[in-house]
């Protein structure tokens, strides 16, 4: 097995998360490559410092640049804030280095677009972190809906909604700006599930609008919910509806498609279940059915031998770490790319957009 | 206890529902009139005939206007096609009987703003049969809501979806009209719940749309699904999804209510239950609640004096039987009178256009 | 059709339930024979006129035996207190009419063989009123397992679980002797359904006991909670736990049929769901599937055409007339005869011994 | 942070699953102690060298005693079976080097307390593998009953229940030998839950046997499934059931806790609820409410910051290694250590005795 050294960017939520997941993939999936944790950065020296030491670190640096250049960092992970998401993979693409960019992918379709364009002409791997896409039960689904399982799809409804914004007295940083709004930062791992199950989103009308006006005595400046009415380009309907203030949801990552001969039904607070109905068999007998996912289904067996045994968020990361592995070891393009983030990236801005003009638009004016 | 004298015109689906709950209502609830099954109209002599004496009237008859004019016949149950409901309305209306008509209430906003009219000016007892709203557990949801318990609302979502005809080579008369659509006659139970949970709708955005677009080899002429965004007089955003082809789904009258205090849940497929969301008490015990419904909700207790018994379907009419007959034994209005069944109409009305016209409509102007 | 003449000892709980039900029955069922209610006995005069008003009976009286001896009255229903069932039955047999009485039989083995021997030797109907065992989800799940559906049986759990005497504030006459105990009381249901399932007990091994020793200051001489493992005649093992004080269970009258092909489970709280789990079709796809009740299930039809609408407590005892209707009708015994009744009785005296002797017993010793 | 090798007898089903956990653990937990992978142990020289390249171990040996006298090796985690356990544990413990050793301690009560008394002797750390015990719901729930949460506890049942036997096509060596059996392998889990939540047995009741007396040809020696009755020392009696052949069951780790006040339900399938149910507030609004794991939950945090997002079955184990490098770095007992695997043997031991003598035994005499 050959080494592969990782720089992180970030260490917060998402960057532990990270650091975690490359410690544990080889062991997990018995990777080609294994990673070693080369550098980590974070915004102030000391930060960086401790998050090395906890996470298992050679370096650490206050400096992404430093990272990004370290020659014995051999693929970069971005897990900073978005808004400095582009300036790090566009050096790490310059260098040639592989990037696996936390969602979203930049703060407006004008930078995602650069990325995009970055990461084709550099020519390497490029990986949006998507992680709620690979859990077992959506890639599954996934499958199930490809091989027409379900028959023709009907009817898609998506959501993504929690409440750590629920309560007016909390306010900071999250209020301000469209990039912190539920559309910015909570919609896109909706959107992007949506378009791995139903593909391409043509067209779509939206409200999005702020729920709380003042937090904590201050404006705020982007929206709490948002909801859209879509097609997609294979002609069916779908709805989405986006919440950083549904009182009582905590991971309201939850779906359902409603097909000719079956329907399928998901909710990532209990995530190691999906909900199949198919019209098979005889009428007094159907009914929706509980899959706990197991080593049948896609990626659980390297993480439990037995059913029902469950997989949980860190888990997801580390599938992702393995796709990002597989990616730059096969040198192909893996799942979701960077020109997904952009794709999603667009979608957010037509949302916005129609909700200011009360009409309905058209993703690709975006 | 006073007698009072029932009529009703229909015995199929909804005919026998009604027989069942007059029959049955007085011993339930201790109403203050106790009906006598006086007679029943049905198409032909000989289906009025056995449904007579199968559901015990005195009298049949294939004339509804010598149902209506039947002396003793006090009260008028309507509970034959839509396109008849007018005409047997106006004329029971005219001679100042009491009328229980079925949803929804006329073919169009015009019929039933003639229906309305007509039982305004007559100054008589006027329902529409919109059951479902009357659950123990819809009317404590509806309370919850009132009394301000999960805080204000901040959004609504709402389905009404079965899948009867989700299998394109069922044909028939339901494929055919209007009327007969997912909108004309699925939705309306719906659109009364939101106005009962959330008032008034004064803007809407809606598609409906045909799945199969021939069954059984006919041209369909009406609509399988349709969802519309909508904005409440209250100011809160909401959606609803309409469906005859949601495959899985049986009785999907599911609605969920979030607010900044607390969150209300319902699925009449398992419609015993009331799901809360609360955020009293410290964090780490929060979670939403399974309420059974109990001698403790409303119109609960008559049917058991055990909490987690349970009512069902047929329970529902009894309760609006037990409303009507206290309607008229009090002469108040009781809710949903005639003036409902108009309002959601016109919902019905502003979705179709909607849809043609692909933008938002404001109800009033239908 | 014709008519039958109906009496009912008891106005309270259940006596208002059967009333109820046979107003109902013959609309909902279309049966043979219309009922007529004649006459309802209570404790007094003053509540027998009561209920005979509410319910819409033409007589009312306090002495049962002038009820029994009625010669309008051509059928028996005794919805009064156990102590009371075995003069009644017996009174009524000695006439030759049909008697459907309440659980539990008598309030001990020898009462309730008497109450057998008595029905046989008149031949006449005479039926127990387990309604539990009558949902069309239970009736569907002994189908299943009799169709060999599950395979081979491997285990049996049932449990029969509320909370009304969680609270050891709440005292009265419920706290004194066996036969208003947990056991008394209680388990009959679910010793029924687990007969009705899996056939006859041979063995078994108990514990009965009092949670609260005091309630409301006064001493408590009955049981609140007992659980048995047991043997059925069949080979299989079983468990059952039985509870008056199971704080937040309302109607836990639940099981769980484990076999070598498949597995059942049903929870009487949401009865209009089974849950069945096969080991057909691929493994990816195997789940437990929520079968909702509806027109393809016994005895759900008459209630409503379509699936998932659900029926309630009510219905349950509206189906126990139909058949205590039909048995009349066609003279054949229809199932739970009282000899079931006694069979239960049976076990619950084997249980209180075994406990007593903490030993497994041989049911067939009692 | 000092580091501490780490070596690990088998590199299997759980032998991966402790070397995933010790590569991630220090990250996560921010742990005193840093796990350096020093050796590795598998039957084979080419297994152990195979895990040892995968798991990112510095060394492999196919003798668990050169891997227990290396002196990288301070610590040292049996994963290999059950049989095998004792004699590592005590060489281990002959070198004065703690020891965590996966369920269940030995293959018989005397083995087992061996192991303890070797482990007390050397006086350095041990721990035996319950990881279920860990997860943040039972952890929680274990709180809640300690805090008196649920006031007085009456009832106690417990499942460990699987399928991966129920085909009586599937043989091999799982069929053979007591060690092996539902009781040997599966229930320990179980039983140190019941424990964990309500203290010691006292007495038991049980039946143990054999569902599929042959299996692929050949005759079967132990136990497809268990049940016991019992008498918890303080004084509650409890139920539990285990069973390999639970079709549809895959990871039936479940448990109920009636109490005065409150009812707790978990089941392991659903890893990140915990139903719990109290008296509290009015009846009206009273129901089982299903909490979903979070930050206020032990030992979630340090795997995510949200709420709902859920850990799975390798995140146990890395709690299991936490407390175990925590034990070693404080010189602490963190339960459950070898006494209570000895404890959980007995009580297993006394299943099988009181199953053969059909009687109640004393948990104290085996
Ligand atoms: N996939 C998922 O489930 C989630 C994704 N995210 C995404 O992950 C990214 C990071 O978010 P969190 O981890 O929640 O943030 P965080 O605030 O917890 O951590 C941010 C980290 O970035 C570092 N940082 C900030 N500015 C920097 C700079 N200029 N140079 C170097 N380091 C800098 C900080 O020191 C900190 O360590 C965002 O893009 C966010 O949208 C966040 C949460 C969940
Ligand atoms: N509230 C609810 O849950 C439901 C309401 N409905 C509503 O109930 C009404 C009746 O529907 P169903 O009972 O399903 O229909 P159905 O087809 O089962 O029965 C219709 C009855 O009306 C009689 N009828 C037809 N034309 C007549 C005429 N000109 N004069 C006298 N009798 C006539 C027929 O003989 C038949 O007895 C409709 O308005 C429908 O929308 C239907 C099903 C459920
Ligand atoms: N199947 C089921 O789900 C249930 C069955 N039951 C059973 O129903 C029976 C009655 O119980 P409840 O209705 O709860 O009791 P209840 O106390 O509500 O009503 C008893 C009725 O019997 C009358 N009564 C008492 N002594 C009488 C006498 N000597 N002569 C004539 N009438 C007399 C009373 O006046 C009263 O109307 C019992 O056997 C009980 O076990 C009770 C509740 C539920
Ligand atoms: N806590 C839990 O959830 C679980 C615990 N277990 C327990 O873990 C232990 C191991 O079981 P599995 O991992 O399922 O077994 P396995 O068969 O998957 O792996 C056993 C490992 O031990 C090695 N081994 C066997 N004999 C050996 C010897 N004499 N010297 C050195 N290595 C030897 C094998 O080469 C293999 O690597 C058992 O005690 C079992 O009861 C097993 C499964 C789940």
């Amino acid at each position: 097995m050959k080494d592969i050294g990782i720089g992180i960017v970030g260490g917060g939520y998402m960057g532990k998360a990270h650091s975690v997941a490359f410690a544990a993939v080889a062991s997990v999936f018995d990777t080609t490559l294994r990673p070693r944790l080369v550098r980590i950065c974070a915004s102030s020296d000391e930060s960086a410092e401790r998050y090395r030491a906890t996470y298992g670190f050679e370096t650490a640096t206050s400096d992404w640049r430093e990272l990004v250049e370290d020659p014995n960092v051999e693929a970069v992970v971005i897990a900073s804030p978005q808004k400095t998401h582009r300036a790090i993979a566009e050096a790490a693409f310059a260098l040639g280095k592989p990037v696996l960019c936390e969602k979203p992918l930049g703060i407006s379709v004008e930078e995602s677009q650069a990325m995009v364009d970055a990461a084709e002409k550099a020519g390497v791997t490029n990986m949006v972190g998507f992680n709620y896409v690979r859990t077992p039960a959506t890639q599954f689904a996934r499958k199930l809906i490809e091989d027409g399982r379900i028959g023709k799809v009907a009817y898609f409804r998506g959501e993504m909604t929690e409440d750590f914004f629920a309560d007016p007295e909390i306010g900071g940083w999250r209020g301000q700006g469209a990039a912190n709004g539920c559309m910015g930062d909570l919609s896109p791992h909706m959107i992007n599930c949506a378009r791995a199950l139903m593909g391409p989103i043509t067209s779509l009308c939206a409200i999005a609008e702020t729920v709380h006006d003042t937090r904590a005595g201050e404006k705020v400046t982007n929206d709490d919910q948002a909801q859209m009415m879509c097609r997609f380009e294979n002609g069916v309907q779908g709805h989405m509806f986006f919440s950083r203030v549904a009182t009582g949801r905590k991971m309201g990552y939850a779906y359902e498609v409603h097909g000719t001969h079956g329907h399928i039904r998901f909710d990532q607070e209990d995530q190691n279940a999906l909900w199949l109905y198919t019209t098979e068999g005889p009428e007094v007998e159907r009914g929706f059915r509980k899959i706990l996912t197991g080593p049948e289904h896609p990626d659980y067996l390297p993480f439990c031998q037995g059913p029902g045994h469950g997989t949980g968020y860190q888990d997801q990361i580390i599938i992702e770490a393995k796709d990002f592995l597989t990616a730059i070891a096969t040198k192909t393009d893996i799942w979701p790319t960077f020109r997904e983030g952009l794709e999603v990236n667009r979608v957010v801005a037509a949302v916005l957009d129609s909700s200011a003009k009360q009409a309905w638009v058209n993703v690709a004016d975006y």
